[in-house]
């Protein structure tokens, strides 16, 4: 549309039609921020639009990652999507983000859209104990999944060490010696968060505490907290598999005008900066995201090896379990 | 890179051309479900790959829609990242997401960005009292700012109606009696939500209550709530300009040792899912986030008036407020 070139853009910076270039693709290599700025006013004087589609052809890369996450309501992902954002975006990449809503088939769906739109690869941050994927061969561009708790056939997968965090946080609550430790997690049963609170009951030669279920959200912890906590059995501490959840059985215990931790010891996991916040503040078994989301986007963009890579969880001590 | 065709595709799915381009571009015209499964199964058997570059050149568009957003960490821009996405993929857009961390000049840089990406319009979820921005006729696309208290002279923008949203919020701490109430706002004095908050006092006839100003974090909510609420001349109400600064109140009280509604009654400003799952549930000013993000894309893609658009809020009357 705009008949001002990138050669236009140069002369009027003082600067090779090569920089101006690096400074509209952010990269390959570095500019001088000076120099940026005046390519930048170079850019703006004269209304140059660099023709983003021609330049996609030319190089057969359009520069965009995919990122498909669950719904951004939770802080979690949000936190996954500005992790992978900001890694991207140092690569000189932009994100093109496609909410997944975590049904089945939607994942699947999302990638498609996705592919057709001419990301070079896509990253699948998956609530999903088994993605619903495709066969990787069926696919044109490099999928990574990250946030899987187990390997995934076929495809390079990436995920926190959730039998060892989940480990870690109820082994810290027994520590306090409140006996059996409450378990609030998802409907699947036997996942690793779970297996870990299990090990964690087993090596301390502790009977499991009770189990409740719900969906991964602040209400279904909430149902979950009613459920373990409303009775007259109920357990003295709770380990509970996410901070959504952990969020929803702060307020059942509220409610059931009992207080933490000294009639509840509570520790989470996830670690988002919700947990800073609750009252008391959660004592937390924290996600790597920043890690998490820097080794995804390597594993897309790069390739290499298709192993299972698992990043260590990291116990964050605060106040709801009683220290 | 793949030497499958569309008509390749076509013939696979027994569909027209044109019907496989619908699919693949998610419009202009709908295709029945079963349909559109035909074809993407044909996709994928065949290992189709649109050139989604070669058709953005072809049609001028890259069917992208810019998304300047704040911190995605504060679930109000999470939701109104979700909700702009929904609206713009029901059009058969794709959303480029940048987060601006609301820095001076930083929405500016991601506008750029955006624009050197090929965004055929560009929507900047402000948090500035006064957007950083270029004169509009130097922006190659056209940028709607949603979320803007005020007219920003040039652009189309819109916002929620802060001054009534506050004063609805404050007159119904006003209603219960407990005199002045006190505001926890940011540090720009001035502004709408302040005006509102203290045009109810001045409507009911009782003296302004203090203030409070922090940063609109739950950080700063904190540290303001422990300014206004630790001292003997507390306010026995406080309306809180944001969800996320509400929740620091909230954090403030309870440290404070202090109980809402019982010694403190609190209203906030937004409306976020967060304020459901306090303790106690927060009395909230609802922002019409589906609407303003429907309006916010109409306006970006279909043009328009500039005229400015004001959205009403919602109190939702919850138990933080003491009813």
């Amino acid at each position: 549309m705009s008949r001002v070139t990138r050669a236009d853009v140069a002369r009027y910076a003082g600067v090779s039609s090569a920089v101006v270039s690096y400074v509209v693709n952010d990269g390959p290599r570095p500019v001088a921020e000076a120099t940026a700025a005046r390519v930048r006013e170079a850019i703006r004087v004269l209304g140059y639009r660099p023709n983003v589609s021609a330049q996609a052809l030319r190089r057969g890369s359009s520069r965009l990652l995919g990122h498909v996450v669950p719904d951004l309501g939770n802080p979690l992902w949000a936190e996954f999507s500005l992790a992978v954002d900001d890694v991207a975006s140092r690569r000189g990449y932009g994100v093109l983000l496609a909410s997944s809503e975590g049904g089945a088939g939607d994942e699947h769906r999302r990638i498609e859209t996705l592919t057709a739109r001419g990301v070079d690869a896509i990253i699948v941050t998956s609530v999903m104990a088994r993605p619903d994927l495709v066969a990787r061969a069926e696919l044109p561009v490099p999928v990574v999944l990250l946030n899987t708790f187990f390997e995934v056939p076929e495809f390079p997968s990436l995920g926190v060490d959730a039998f060892g965090g989940a480990h870690a946080g109820t082994t810290h609550l027994l520590g306090h010696g409140h006996g059996p430790v409450g378990l609030v997690i998802g409907g699947e049963s036997g996942e690793l968060r779970e297996q870990g609170w299990r090990r964690a009951a087993h090596d301390a030669g502790v009977a499991e505490g009770p189990i409740a279920r719900g969906e991964f959200s602040r209400r279904g912890g909430y149902a979950a907290g009613l459920q373990l906590l409303g009775g007259p059995a109920r357990p003295r501490s709770v380990f509970v598999a996410s901070d959504l959840q952990a969020v929803g059985v702060l307020r059942a215990v509220f409610e059931l005008g009992l207080r933490v931790p000294h009639d509840v010891a509570v520790v989470s996991f996830d670690g988002t900066v919700e947990t800073e916040f609750t009252n008391p503040q959660l004592t937390t078994v924290r996600q790597p995201v920043a890690a998490m989301a820097e080794a995804a986007v390597a594993r897309a963009l790069d390739g290499g090896s298709a192993a299972r890579q698992v990043l260590p969880a990291e116990l964050v001590v605060r106040a709801s379990c009683g220290c």
